[in-house]
Order: structure tokens, then C-alpha cells, then sequence
């Protein structure tokens, strides 16, 4: 969700609490941040209760609640509000003389009322004297107001207007008259109403300039869905009304058989400003917040003895790989390495490595890394050719064709170590492959084959990352004092001076980029994560093989 | 996360109430939320603040407080408790006795104390009779405490310790004299004490014992990222210093240069609490709560005009595809029928198949279609052949192989018009493929060669499931009254019967479960299903070109 004044919208609620964490502000705050939202809370009143009943109400004084208000108003700019539980009417009428004046120059964001009256457990949430403040007072400065039936009936009885909501045709005459009374738009909620789809479908020729919106049904041309799953058509459904400035909307859904709906009517008005934080479409919002709802029944989780909560966790999942932040701009290449340290490590400080660095390598080893590594990196530019083959656009088409150009370079280092000490060109392409070299070749075209791109750039990485990781670290130890590496008269110079040289590292640099930018563009899931992370750690575990081979372990 | 008793952990805040969002409860609902728990809240004082400060506090009455916290122990099972703000004596002594009067019998989950004292702005949270009861009755059933700097100096001064916290060496011998008061615990937070690298080396070398976990900043063999990144190992760092039974522990992260810290610690002993109530283990439990807090403080986005809220929405990702639930089995498949309503239909309700079921279709039309069919059914085949080569495991390569069985069973319908009409399968074979036939057969394999499994199996997916609703509905058409279908005597009943028979429906039917399969291992990114989404609808189109093209209209 995309905020219009920020990254995250900010999102208000005036409302109740619910220690239990289903219901109140509790729920609010919940769906605020499962929406992405940050939230901000004003509490009205407090109550004590749990999944079967409230035991307990506590309302602070009503100059507390206004020192609440403004010093949330004062300091943070506000892109929508819920109203919730406002207890009484001298809450209610601080609530909205505050509001009304902060916002009294300045455009008022939409505001969501909520008018809670009663609990789910029939404990009364609001005082008798608050409803007229609620209907003269707040209902003007309200984007979209969400009674369920109860709610309806009362404020329609307190305004003198037909309040029976029975059925479908009452809902519609209710929402159009409680719409009368000054809020932009109105939304009844069917929870407790018992509608068919017949009933919809004989409305809408009744009616047909109701607009009808199905959700969570299945709907044309999805015979082969229908045919394997249970059919919620011949059933009851919810039908929620809403009746606003373009006409009346029907939302109809399947009707979920579950005790876990305490903190429903809280959710779906929290869930309503998060919609309306980022855009204005009242019809767009109510999809959006009622199949939010809908889902959190569905995948409620028992907790508690009554009506327990809704699970607000169903949209989100964790991330297995953080953001890039100042402190940490390489964050999948950190985990990587991190994952596997001790292999990592057996790799880049490898024996080979360290009497390459000491000069102390014999030449026979070296040679035969040498002539292995040359056969290896026609495996390695063919994985790059693969990538280009597996690439989207044209700039990942050029960054691995540079690789590959670069590889073709790379190989040079290696001509020249064979002509230096008489190996010809034809030996060197006669030289038979060691298995090392061969499982490892295999695998990351066997990786670029399974996968997609971004599984054979973590397997390629271990390769361009480790020969850069092991240049620059024996430049370092090679520039501390009384450095156990000799650089001058050493025969591998040309080697470290390749891998640890500006052309190399600048390719490191770049896959660096491209390993983190995979992570951002597509966060991966745990799975996902994990398959990279495997391929990484084979590919590390073949590296350190490839040296033990060189040096006739294996 | 996963929980020790249930699917979400259930985790209780006992705290004050800050509205602008950023500490107390709220901050604690927010990363409960975050980090998967389910969040219970006992509300001991509210605040009315924002990130400048604090303008008013007020407590309810002390019954009041016991009638929440009642309420919640009575009702739902409890993995983990965090305190916050205890305000006074009176509001501590009823938390402590509640709590251990309800876990008397029963073992009392894990329990994180912030000995709250002064609001970052400097606002006395605490009053100082209450420092005696947090001592004496809190200690004893606290698994850890985390007081800041100031907290623990007051909290050792009260008990006649030696208070200075003023470097690493007091930190640690606070932490003890902390600890030797009762906590099974005590993690002293350094945030406001600077500390560089080279003390905490200096202090690892003079305290062996002292065990050093080093968060966010670079390790061994990371030169690659070393000669890329800004260097943090020379400037201040961070340390948290705890003490347990099992010894001193150092976790060492990057000091962040950030004015978004209000809330810090609250959100610090949430994460803690969540971490306890999975797993018991203090030292793993701290590493992940100190890194939840340490990323929140780095990717915060500015709120307020003081100090700003630690951004609690850092580590989750929204979802772009539900799970499946008892009303929505199929929320994969059913997103993408929806997301190309129109294309799909005039894809499963193309002229042709309308022509088919009447028995109207021409045969040279139909002819056509059957031949191209056949070689189209060739790179079918050959994408699942694609698919085996691309799976992880033997059951995918069964499923895979299954199919391409059935696809050369379902050759044999093509055969059998065609020998019906004369035509020879030498006749077949050497037709000469048309454009729609060749850029159908040849997308899917490019999308099989370009992406992973996944990809793949989205774009075999329109084919199969395409002709299964066209066999349904055609069917379903078929049984209704007065119904357009003619079966009887239709020259095409055949491939009727074939598409809605059982053989073919079974293979619909593992296809909706493998795509359902593939979304739940490995929940999509918004990305990711955007690309799955493009590859269905491409093949839709491709599908109805492939009808446009047998009736002669391309």
C-alpha cells in the first residue's frame, strides 16, 4: 500500500481497549500494521474483558482525552481516522469539537465512523445521550459510517426514521437514511442479517441500478473450480450495503460459520481507513477492508473460551532477508557468507591459497589448478551465455555478456602461466578434466537449467565473489608488518595481481550489486532464500574442492 | 516464528499507553504483530504524548487494573509477558500479585521487566516508591530485566550497589549485581554509552570468559564487502551487555546516528518477550530482539518533529495471494481466472467451442484445429519433459511424467478424426505448423528455459485448465433445459466427452493442486505473481489466437 504524503500512511483511531487484543484499539493497531500502516491510538475509554464478556469500564476524564488528541494532532500529520467505541457524549463531543478545530483550515482527512454501541457479549459500549452527538455533530465531518443492524436501528429510532433491518430491501432504505443524516457515505453490515444469493440476484432485477460486487465466490467460467470445491452459492451469504454520493453497492460474500468474530466491526473500520488512508474510492476501500476482514475470520486461530479474535496476521509474511540500510548495504551477500563461515573461509584461506601468496606452491600444482581452472571457465562463461539466455531486458543481457568478456580476458592469466613454463595452447585444451572440475561445470548449468536467473547468479557467485575475497585478502596481509606474504620474486604474482586488480574487483563489485539488487526487486520468501542458500553453499563446498583437487588431496 | 503451544504465540504487554504510537503498548502490539505473536495488553497508566514529549499521564484505579489483567490470565494461555511502564507502587504490587497468585500451580511463562523510570524526554514515568516493589516482588519472577543506563543506576542506588554505568567494565558489573537481585537475567542496554571496537577487543583479551557476539557489523573474510562498504569498526558501536547463568555475554552492533529512538526500549522487551515465548534461550532470544530494534532505528521513516518511532514494519512483506481457506481452496488459480476475466472467457467460450458443442463447426475448420492441435500437443509434451529436467524431487517428476502420458493418450482423439476423415498420420505429422501454433508451442518452452519451475508450470496451465472448462461447460450446458448444446449425433462428441471425462478432469484436478501447492510452499512476492499473472494471461491470449487462427479469422 503506497501512501500519498509518505511511505507509510498514518492512520488514527479514537476508540475503546481490549486487553484481550481482539477488539478496541488493540485491533485497530493490529490491522494498521498488517496493512502497513503506521498507527497512532486515542484512547477513549478502557474496558476490562476478554473473548467471553466485558467484566469492567474505565473512562478517563474528558480533558485527559483531549490532551491525547492534540498531542497526537500537533505533532503528526493524519492521513485518515477511525472513529470506535466513544462511550459517552462528552467524548464523543470532545472528540469532534477537537477534530472540527484542528481541521479547521486545513482539509480533514477521511474519517471513519464506527458506532459502537453494544458488544458482541451485549455489554452497552455507548451511553444513550452520546447518539445525538454522534448523528448532529460527528456524522458531518464523516467520510463513511459502519453500523451493523443493531447499530442501524438504534441511531434510525433516535432520528425518528423506519428502523427495521430485517432484510436486504430494509438494509438498502436504512443505509439511504442514515446517509440523509450527513455522512458522505454509509456501509450496513450484513453479519447478522441472513441473505441468499437468490435474494441478491431477485434485488438486483428489482433494482438494477444496485451495483452488486461478489467476493470470495466463485465467479463465471470457473467450472473447474466449482466442480472440486464445496458450493457456497446455494447458501446463506453476507451482504454489506453501501450507499454513498455514486449510488448503492451490495458486497456479497460467503457467510463464514465461526465463534472467532470478536473485534470484527473494529477491524473492518480500521481496515476501511488504511483503504481510504491511500485512496478516496469508498467503493475500492470497502473491497478491500471487507475481504481483509472476511480473511481474518477464515484463518482465525482458537484463542481464548467465547468469541475469539480474528487472526490480522493473514497478510503478512516475515522477510528472510532484510532491507539494505546504511549499516548493512549488502545484506543478502552478508547472509550468504554468514550461513556458511567455516566453508566460506576453508575456501578463500584455502592451503592453495597461502603458499600461492608465500610463493611457496609448487609448480606442478599450480599448473594443474591452472589447466583445470581454464576447462572450469568455459563451464563458467557458458553459465553466464545461459543467464543472458534467462534474462528479462537488455541491461541484464549486457551486464553478463560483459562477464563473459571478461571471463574470455581472465583466461589470458592463464595462457600466459602455460607459455611461461612450455605448455602450449593445444596441451592445455587436450587436458583431460578432473571429476572436481567436471562437478562443478556440470552443476551451475545444471542450476541455470533447474532454476530461474536469480538461483544461477547465487550459483556463479561463490566463483566471482571467492577469487575477489581471496586477491584482496592476500594484498592485505600482504600490507601488514612482517607479512608472512612475499609478493616480490613470487612466481604467482601475475595471479594475485589479476584477481586483486582494478578489472576484477570491478566485476565483483557489480555482481555484488546484482546478487543484492535480486533480493530487493523480488524479497525473497524462506524457501526461496533457502535454495539460494544451498546453491550458494555447494558451489563454496565445490570451490574448496577444486583446490584440494589442485593440490592432490582429492 | 513458530510457536511452542500454537500456531502464533500468544504474548502479553502489562505497560502504559502512548498515543502518538511509537512506545508502550502500542510499540509493543506492533512488533508482537510484526514478529507473528498474538498481542494481549494490560494497560497500568496512559500517556497523552507524541515524539516531543510527554503532556499528561493518568492511572486508573488499581481494581480497575487487576480487573484487566483477570480478564486476560483467566481467558487465554500465555507464552510470554513483557512489563513497561509500572507508574507506582500500588499498580506494581497488584501486577506482581496476580501474576503469581494465577501461576502458582501452573509454570509461569517467561517474563521481560523494562524497568521504565524516565520517558525519553525526560518525563518521570516511575514513581519512586515503586523501585522497592519492582526489587523485591518483580525480580523474583523475571526472566530478564533491561534497564537503559539511567535505570540501572537508579535501580543500584536504591539497593545500595555501586551505581556508576558509565563504561563496558561498570556495564558488566552491573549487570552481575543486577542479576545477583533476583532476575534469572539482566541485559543492560549501552545506548546511550559510548563504547569504541578496540575497548571491546581490550576487554575480550583482559575477561576471557566474556563471550562477544558481533550484530551487523562485518566478519571474517568479508574484504569483498569491506573495500566496498563505509568502514564501522573505527567508529562508536553499541553494546548490550547480558548477564545470565550461563555468563557474560557482549552483543556489539554498529551505532546508528538516528534521531528515530522513542520507543526503543519498549520495543526492545516486546521483541524480547516474543522471542522467549518460542524458544527459552536467552542468548538467541537477545540476538534477535536486539537486531529487530537495531533494523527498526535503521529503516525509520520520519513521524513527529522530537524524536521519532522506530519504524516496527521493517521485517514483513504483504502478501499478493491468500492462503487457501475452507471457502477459498483454489485463491492461486481463482486470482488468476479473475485478473483476465474477459480474455479467459473469450477463451473458454470462443465461436468455435460454441460452434463444436451445437455441432455446427465446420470439419475443414475443425480439421485444421485438430492438425495444428497435434503439433502443438508435440511442444506440450516436450514443456512437461522441460518440467521433469527442472524438478526437485521424484514426486514432481512422476506428476510431470504422468502427463506427458496423458498428453499422448490425448493424441490418440486427434488420430482417431483424423483416420475418421481420411486423413493418414503421415498426413498429420508433415502438416506445416501454423504462426499461432509455433507461438504458443514455442512461448512455453521459452518461458520453461527462462524461468524456474514455477514459471512453468503457469504457462502449461492455461492449456490444461482451458480445455477442462471448456469440457465442463459445454457439459453443464448441455443438462441445462432447452439447452443450445446438441450432443446427440454431434460429429465432435467425442472430444466433448474427452475434455469433460474423468481421465481428463483427474488431470485438471492434480494441475489445481500442484499450481495451490507451488503458492503455499513458497508465498509469492508482488513481483513474482505479477510474473506468474503475465504468463498466464500471455498463454490465455495465445489459447484464444489458437481458436481465432483453426476458424480461419487469422
Amino acid at each position: 500500500m503506497a501512501s500519498r504524503t509518505s511511505q507509510q500512511p498514518v492512520v488514527m483511531t479514537i476508540a475503546g481497549s481490549d486487553p484481550s487484543g481482539g477488539a478496541g484499539i488493540q485491533a485497530d493497531l493490529k490491522t494498521f500494521t498488517a496493512l502497513g500502516c503506521y498507527g497512532t491510538s486515542v484512547l477513549t475509554a478502557l474496558t476490562a474483558q476478554n473473548t467471553t464478556g466485558v467484566i469492567d469500564v474505565h473512562a478517563p476524564p474528558h480533558n485527559f482525552m483531549y490532551n491525547q488528541l492534540v498531542s497526537v494532532l500537533e505533532d503528526i500529520d493524519i492521513d485518515a481516522i477511525k472513529t470506535g467505541m466513544l462511550f459517552d457524549a462528552g467524548i464523543t463531543r470532545t472528540v469532534v469539537r477537537t477534530l472540527a478545530s484542528h481541521f479547521h483550515e486545513k482539509q480533514m482527512p477521511p474519517l471513519v465512523c464506527d458506532p459502537v454501541c453494544v458488544s458482541t457479549s451485549g455489554h452497552k459500549l455507548l451511553q444513550p445521550e452520546a447518539i445525538e452527538v454522534i448523528v448532529s455533530e460527528l456524522f458531518p465531518l464523516t467520510a463513511l459510517v459502519t453500523p451493523n443492524k443493531t447499530e442501524a436501528s438504534l441511531l434510525l429510532t433516535h432520528c425518528g426514521l423506519p428502523s427495521k433491518v430485517d432484510d436486504l430491501t430494509d438494509m438498502i432504505t436504512a443505509a439511504k437514511n442514515l446517509q440523509s443524516l450527513g455522512p458522505k457515505a454509509v456501509l450496513i453490515k450484513g453479519g447478522h442479517i441472513t441473505v441468499t444469493l437468490a435474494e441478491v440476484e431477485q434485488l438486483s432485477i428489482a433494482q438494477p441500478e444496485v451495483r452488486v460486487v461478489r467476493q470470495g465466490l466463485l465467479g463465471e467460467n470457473m467450472e473447474i473450480l466449482q466442480s472440486v470445491e464445496r458450493d457456497l452459492t446455494t447458501g446463506p451469504v453476507v451482504v454489506d450495503v453501501l450507499h454513498h454520493q455514486g449510488g448503492t453497492v451490495l458486497f456479497v460474500r460467503p457467510h463464514v460459520d465461526s465463534t472467532s468474530t470478536h473485534g470484527t466491526g473494529c477491524t473492518l473500520s480500521a481496515a476501511l481507513a488504511c483503504a481510504l488512508a491511500v485512496d478516496e474510492d469508498v467503493v475500492k476501500a470497502t473491497q478491500t477492508a471487507t475481504m481483509f476482514t472476511h480473511l481474518g475470520i477464515e484463518n482465525a486461530i482458537p484463542i481464548g473460551h467465547g468469541f475469539g479474535p480474528l487472526n490480522h496476521l493473514h497478510g503478512i509474511t516475515q522477510r528472510s532477508v532484510p532491507k539494505p540500510t546504511p549499516s548493512n548495504p549488502h545484506p543478502l551477500t552478508r547472509a550468504l557468507i554468514e550461513s556458511t563461515g567455516d566453508i566460506w573461509k576453508a575456501y578463500v584461506q584455502h592451503e592453495f591459497v597461502q603458499q600461492l601468496a608465500r610463493g611457496t606452491l609448487s609448480r606442478a600444482c599450480f599448473l594443474h589448478f591452472i589447466k583445470q581452472d581454464y576447462l572450469y571457465l568455459k563451464y563458467y562463461a557458458r553459465a553466464y551465455g545461459l543467464l543472458v539466455a534467462k534474462s528479462s531486458s537488455f541491461s541484464q543481457i549486457d551486464d553478463a555478456t560483459r562477464t563473459i568478456t571478461n571471463v574470455i580476458n581472465e583466461v589470458s592469466t592463464h595462457r600466459f602461466f602455460c607459455a611461461q613454463w612450455g605448455i602450449s595452447e593445444a596441451e592445455l585444451s587436450a587436458t583431460p578434466e578432473s571429476p572436481a572440475t567436471t562437478a562443478y561445470g556440470a552443476y551451475i548449468l545444471d542450476v541455470g537449467l533447474q532454476g530461474d536467473s536469480s538461483r544461477l547468479v547465487m550459483a556463479v557467485a561463490a566463483c566471482l565473489l571467492g577469487y575477489g575475497e581471496v586477491g584482496l585478502w592476500i594484498k592485505r596481509q600482504a600490507a601488514l608488518p612482517d607479512t608472512w606474504v612475499k609478493l616480490e620474486g613470487n612466481p604467482y604474482l601475475r595471479w594475485i595481481e589479476d584477481y586483486s586488480g582494478e578489472q576484477y574487483q570491478g566485476a565483483v563489485k557489480l555482481g555484488l550489486e546484482t546478487i543484492e539488487a535480486i533480493a530487493v526487486a523480488d524479497p525473497p520468501s524462506k524457501r526461496r532464500f533457502e535454495e539460494w542458500q544451498a546453491v550458494w553453499e555447494r558451489c563454496t563446498r565445490l570451490e574448496k574442492g577444486f583446490w584440494d583437487m589442485s593440490m592432490g588431496l582429492l
